[in-house]
């Protein structure tokens, strides 16, 4: 990074997030210093984000920023995971002051949203990419994760999973239909929630747990995988967006919902029997039961095993 | 990252590094679980290098491995903390198992050596680089801090900087003298060596500290500003090695040692009277004097003040 880095990074990357108690030294010394709360444990994830792959060129960087936290906060959601520190690394061409101010505008945002404090990192010049890691607070032994499912159990999915995909798809002119429709889906890729109430709340509660970010019928292989049991989906359980019923049609929009990535949604499974109102209502987030866990391995659709393209998932960048 | 990631992953990163038993769950899950110790204080910091800024195109995988952890232990080691735990991202244009292979040998040596477990992260298609994010372990209010100097203090350095700019300038064609002369050079640039036990060794007895990753002028002025002091170097003091002497005349040889980043080697302030030669030996490598602290600021070479050009170092990339 040129001469103005120590400049921007301490104009734009300086005081990003929320203050927390726990930050003894932020930003400005070779590292951050925190103080891990007792008897927890912490979840540590890290993802990287890179234009032309994981976003299209000349998405405003606002966007850019939120996304790249969100992605992480999702796997602390996957979790179950409370959201605590963050390190953010970001690689620029150049640093350009409008550029920095939204993308440290948009990740600021959502960062203090869940009380996350971003305490250091590092910035270079290449190539444009961001890469978060994260750490989160989980109680000892209540981390949700992928290989808990059992036969019998029921699987689940928050929200309305494909959506992002067909957004990204109207983005890139491959989706006709008017503006208005299409605007709920390019929202949804756009500005991803992570579902890190959601998380929590199913800490105790879901078998196992990961967010859909590879697509519902990839994620949900690792998940079977992990796991060691097969999965059996029913198509007409599958939830459909509004927006999704509005700008295709039921085939594509199959193929949206199950082989879509950039949802950040959680698919988990929960044992027969609990009361998902109750979970619905406090996470927050609209949760579809769509299948179920079985003995042996791999996916099925209605019977059938799945097709392998949809457990590979469609990126429209490859 | 296109279809082969996860089998990629599996291969070659999945393991690497020291095995520990604070780490709960490592590489395969939405994130990895540690189990903090109690009472200690956590050091995090991420730093990324990318190809053609961090390190010239075809350096061999081995050392690009090497080089991404080298660069984060050393921040730690400016802390005085010791290695616990990191998380990889790994961008790449295209996976190949020999260019893997390399990567991983060269980060998991180093890994192992420093009892440091790399437990997650995330791989991605993209121009070459990669990201470290790392956490390490500090006695509550022990840290080693760039704002602890005070005047009276004498200012030292570990090694000999500008080593590691002589051997890039040599590997770019830059230095001219017969191959054995340069090879010490190239292999300091190649093969940076964090300096963790000397960190350590440092807690409690130095006033402040940064490690040379920006060139010493450069980063003695950040020490300068972060304690609100001046110092002073004397060039005669300066450390210069056997192969720098051989491969430059005395001019060059203080550039590089002044402005020469990718050392890795620790400055540090010390209150007169303490016996460095006992820090020395528990360190593993040489400390030499090199100046004073003083009131006011600003970094003085010989009673002068240093050239902005010093200050801001020399890149080859830039």
């Amino acid at each position: 990074m040129p001469l103005g880095e120590f400049e921007l990074i301490e104009r734009y990357l300086s005081r990003l997030g929320a203050r927390r108690d726990d930050v003894l030294l932020g930003v400005g010394d070779d590292a951050a210093l925190v103080r891990p709360p007792p008897g927890l444990e912490l979840a540590l994830a890290a993802d990287t984000i890179v234009e032309g792959v994981h976003f299209p060129p000349g998405l405003p960087s606002e966007a850019i920023g939120h996304r790249v936290l969100a992605v992480n906060l999702s796997d602390l959601a996957a979790m179950g995971a409370e959201p605590a520190w963050a390190l953010l690394t970001l690689t620029l061409q150049r640093a350009e002051g409008d550029w920095l101010r939204g993308f440290a505008g948009g990740l600021h945002e959502l960062a203090r949203h869940h009380g996350l404090a971003v305490i250091g990192g590092d910035t270079t010049s290449g190539p444009l990419a961001a890469t978060i890691a994260i750490a989160g607070f989980v109680p000892a032994g209540q981390a949700l994760r992928r290989g808990g499912a059992q036969p019998g159990d029921e699987l689940w999915v928050s929200g309305t999973p494909g959506d992002a995909a067909a957004g990204l798809a109207a983005m890139s002119g491959k989706l006709d239909a008017p503006a208005d429709v299409l605007e709920p889906l390019v929202r949804r890729f756009t500005w991803p929630e992570p579902r890190i109430t959601l998380g929590q709340v199913l800490r105790g509660v879901a078998s196992a747990c990961i967010d859909v970010s590879d697509g519902l019928a990839g994620d949900l292989t690792k998940l079977c995988e992990a796991s060691g049991v097969a999965a059996a989906l029913d198509s007409s359980l599958l939830p459909r967006s509004a927006a999704m019923r509005g700008a295709t049609d039921p085939v594509s929009a199959q193929r949206f919902v199950l082989a879509g990535g950039d949802d950040y949604e959680l698919l988990f499974t929960l044992p027969a029997g609990i009361d998902a109102g109750e979970l619905q209502r406090a996470g927050g987030v609209a949760l579809t039961r769509i299948g179920s866990i079985s003995p042996g391995f791999g996916v099925s659709l209605d019977g059938a095993p799945l097709d392998r393209d949809l457990v590979l998932g469609f990126d429209h960048f490859r």
